[in-house]
């Protein structure tokens, strides 16, 4: 798959400034095997990575993925997502290391651009602009919910909750989504892995502006709890002024409406969500004690 | 240390094109920490991937680190580690990820670039090229050989002793060497990170090329068995047309003479040293059965 070399060799597009990012997901702690295959596990070492770049408003281009994997473990089928993954993100699987460990742990670097833009950072949010968010949340805390309640897919679930284990299990980076708020003017983005209060309180504590949620887009199948506090939806949540051509940017783009949740306000110690204090709750990445 | 954002965001020099290289050190794989510090091993994640670019003939540019530790994992001293090799290295540390774990894994991407340069592969030796290697092999598997026979440093180590202790804790890429070998003609070269057989059989293999040694110069209180089939020396091992200015480009960059140590022959199932059969044997990078 590799040229074999110790590096990789990229030819760059021509904007002179570069994303890298680097995530790792461990065995244990970002996955568990008895909820989803070793591909599923490949898939989401790539994806969290492309959902990295798509939260500055780029595009991804190229990883290298390093593994540290036991003996026993089918390298061929941790690849098969991981090639399947980059095939869905439109990203070059340049290179890698491998190595034995007792634990499984994929780690994945990322190079993305934003094509001569400006990347849009979690700092920038203003007061009074609008936070928006890119779809739904909570689906993928539903479908971990269902998986770890029957210790795993049972092979008896209904299409809803297959499109909640799904979602789960093979997050889409949200590359489009992330590019159509940098054109319509985001002025502060992140993705929400840890989930929409913890990671909005980043934008907020880094912007020095307060938050004042209204009504939060649940996904069908998911509690609000989940979306509010479950992780991994990989769903943008970004800020933008009022007035901003947000609706007719993803629009034109052919992308769903994106949904407005609130404002940023003026007293940085402000979280809240529906009139009710907004608790910064949030995913500890953790599947043991 | 970062700016907090999901990726950094990287100043990319003119040329067109740029290295990229992940490489990962694992607890019980490439570290043992009755052996070496947490320090130790935040330096050695970051000189190991160094190390590949300077394979390339590159300079090393910015690096991204992902870190699976267990709880009471002291980040601070894994962290100074890694500064302290970034510096050493000319490095510039612009991100990273954190997450829990049961055994420690540090995961780091570099870029790198060639200046404009093409990079060296290792695919390119020719038939009749004279190998080289950067410097004197097996300190640091005698340094490693000298700590595990006493569980760890004693206090009581001789300053040689200390300084083959030094080579396997705190190894430097050879970023000068690698670019003046390309500057010389260098055409094909990697890093001995397994081994000198073992890293030149690569070579050899993707060049379709014999290897013909002769003499391989030995570290000081290092054997021939350490030189030929320890790793971890972090020397390059590199090939060039008979005639091409080696010794003179290493001496103009005020670097000591690399050594002139055997030739590409064209019988490509050759592997001999000394006039016999050289073994391909190389680290197996673990420190458990």
């Amino acid at each position: 798959m590799f040229s074999g070399d110790d590096a990789a060799v990229l030819a760059l597009p021509p904007a002179g400034r570069l994303l890298l990012a680097i995530d790792l997901v461990v065995e244990g702690v970002h996955f568990d095997l008895a909820l989803g295959s070793l591909a599923d596990a490949g898939w989401k070492a790539i994806s969290v990575n492309a959902s990295d770049i798509a939260a500055m408003g780029g595009r991804p281009l190229h990883v290298v993925a390093g593994v540290s994997a036991p003996e026993d473990t089918d390298l061929d089928a941790l690849a098969d997502g991981m090639v399947e993954a980059c095939a869905a993100h439109g990203i070059a699987l340049v290179g890698g290391d491998l190595s034995g460990g007792d634990r499984l742990v994929v780690s994945a670097a990322i190079t993305g651009t934003c094509d001569g833009r400006d990347p849009v950072l979690r700092s920038g949010a203003g007061v009074d602009d609008v936070i928006w968010v890119s779809g739904p949340l909570g689906a993928a805390a539903a479908g971990l919910h269902l998986l770890q309640s029957h210790h795993g897919a049972t092979g008896a679930e209904s299409e809803g909750e297959q499109r909640l284990i799904g979602a789960y299990r093979r997050p889409l980076a949200r590359v489009e989504e992330g590019r159509a708020a940098a054109r319509a003017g985001a002025t502060a983005m992140i993705d929400i892995s840890d989930g929409l209060s913890k990671d909005l309180d980043h934008i907020a504590t880094q912007s020095g502006v307060g938050l004042r949620l209204g009504a939060v887009p649940v996904a069908g199948g998911a509690t609000l709890e989940q979306a509010l506090g479950g992780g991994e939806d990989y769903e943008l949540v970004f800020t933008a002024p009022e007035g901003s051509p947000v609706l007719e940017t993803f629009e034109a783009a052919g992308l769903p409406p994106p949904v407005r949740i609130g404002v940023c306000s003026a007293d940085a110690s402000e979280r809240s969500v529906e009139g009710r204090r907004l608790e910064i709750s949030g995913w500890e990445h953790t599947f043991r004690g």
